[in-house]
This record gives structure tokens, sequence and C-alpha cells, in this order.
């Protein structure tokens, strides 16, 4: 179906290919902006920040395999393409992506914009850790 | 199982549902990255500008019942609200989204920023009239 998604043979090649990067940042924002839809009980539309991707990247293994000194930017555009490569390779449906966030966030979202980062960010770091065996070694 | 969609009556309460409009920001985005990935035949990332979809909606039948002295801001919300109710609906799914922006789409893509811009336009408008009939009256 997805053509154009290069033959990516090791985790390393998936985060560092900052295509891939590109096209995960819109499929993390719906997924994440489907997400607070169900908690919220109304449509919304949510960018997620690069900090709160990076925060979840960064206390998941698969970080040891990319590097340890990277900024927010880059550890999130790692966490964008493995989500990407793993959706369009069909390992994983927004459905449940979505159905992981919602499980892992509370209605407490509502509470401050910094406790919400949080919270999002301890979401998106479970999401992957459920993810993380479906990656290439 | 998007529990958070409200009950829309008519084609006039979805067009005009800012929320709504919102979420289909994301997922227009998504479609888009995904019908250009699939031309240049690399992973990308685009947002899609207002006054894209704006023309697209102000082309079809359907933006007669909405309004016809809008902005282009308001316009393009329109069309992000009809797109994510059918996605939402499950009346369309993002394979069907983009296998015809692509086919509506050409290589031409890359020859002029100005030119994208109309080509991008024309296969927004044919998705529309292709999905039109599958909103409510």
């Amino acid at each position: 179906m997805w053509r154009f998604l290069g033959d990516h043979q090791t985790v390393e090649g998936i985060l560092r290919d900052k295509d891939l990067a590109k096209l995960g940042d819109s499929l993390v924002n719906l997924c994440y902006s489907l997400a607070k839809s169900q908690i919220i009980g109304k449509p919304t539309g949510e960018k997620v920040r690069d900090k709160v991707l990076a925060r979840a990247i960064r206390e998941t293994p698969i970080y040891d395999k990319y590097s340890r000194r990277t900024d927010a930017g880059r550890a999130a555009d790692a966490y964008e393409a493995a989500i990407a490569y793993l959706w369009l390779k069909e390992k994983v449906t927004i459905e449940k992506i979505v159905g992981s966030l919602v499980t892992n966030m509370t209605n407490e979202i509502d509470v401050s914009r910094r406790h919400e980062n949080e919270i999002s960010s301890q979401a998106f770091q479970r999401l992957l850790e459920e993810l993380i065996h479906l990656l290439p070694r």
C-alpha cells in the first residue's frame, strides 16, 4: 500500500529517518487529538510538543540505540518516525494507538498545562513500550 | 468507537462545527502528507493551506448550504469538518482519501508552489465531490 516506505533493516535506521519523522508528526498529532477528544467528550485538535515526545522516548530502552545526547527536537523526531513506521507497516492501527493513549491518560488532563504534559509523556512512553517488540532489532 | 462525535442531523451543522474542524485539520494534513509521499516516493509531512481547502469547497454544491461570504479560514474549517465527520462515521477510510488525492494530483506537483496549490485544490474538490452523497442532507 505505502510504496514510499523505504526498506529499514534496523531500528536505528528508522529512528534517524527525518522524512519518516515528518509524516509521523501528522500521525501523532491526529492520534493525540483523537485521544483528547475521547477524554473531553468533544472533538478537538492538538499538536504534541517536542518535549512531550522527547521525554517519552528517553524513558524507553529504544533510546539507547539512538543516542543519549540529542536535543528535544531530534528525540521527538525519533519518536514520530517509530510510530509512523509501525503504522505504515500495519503493525498498529490508529484505533489501537488512541486506545492506549486514552487508557493511560486521565480526566486530570484539564488541571494544568504542565500536568497535562507529564500525563501525556507517560502515555506516549507506555504506548511505545507496548509497541517496541514490533520494531526490527 | 468515537463516542465524542455529536449527533449531526444536517450538513449545515457539520460544516459549522468548529470543534470538528480542529480534528479535521490533523486528519487532512495526514492524508495530504501521505498522498504527497506516495507521489514523490518518500515520506514527507505537509500542512494544507486554508486557501487550498477554501477554494476546493467553494467549487462544490455543498458550499451553497453554508454561506457564500466567508473568509478562507472559515471555508477551510468547513471542509475539514466535513472530512472529519465522514472519517469518524467510517463512511470513508484514510486509504480511500489518499487514493483519491493521489489519482487527482500529478507529478507536476514539484513545478511550482502556485501550481501545486491549484493541483491540490482540484484534488480536494474532487475528493469532496466523491463523498458529498455520504453526508446528511
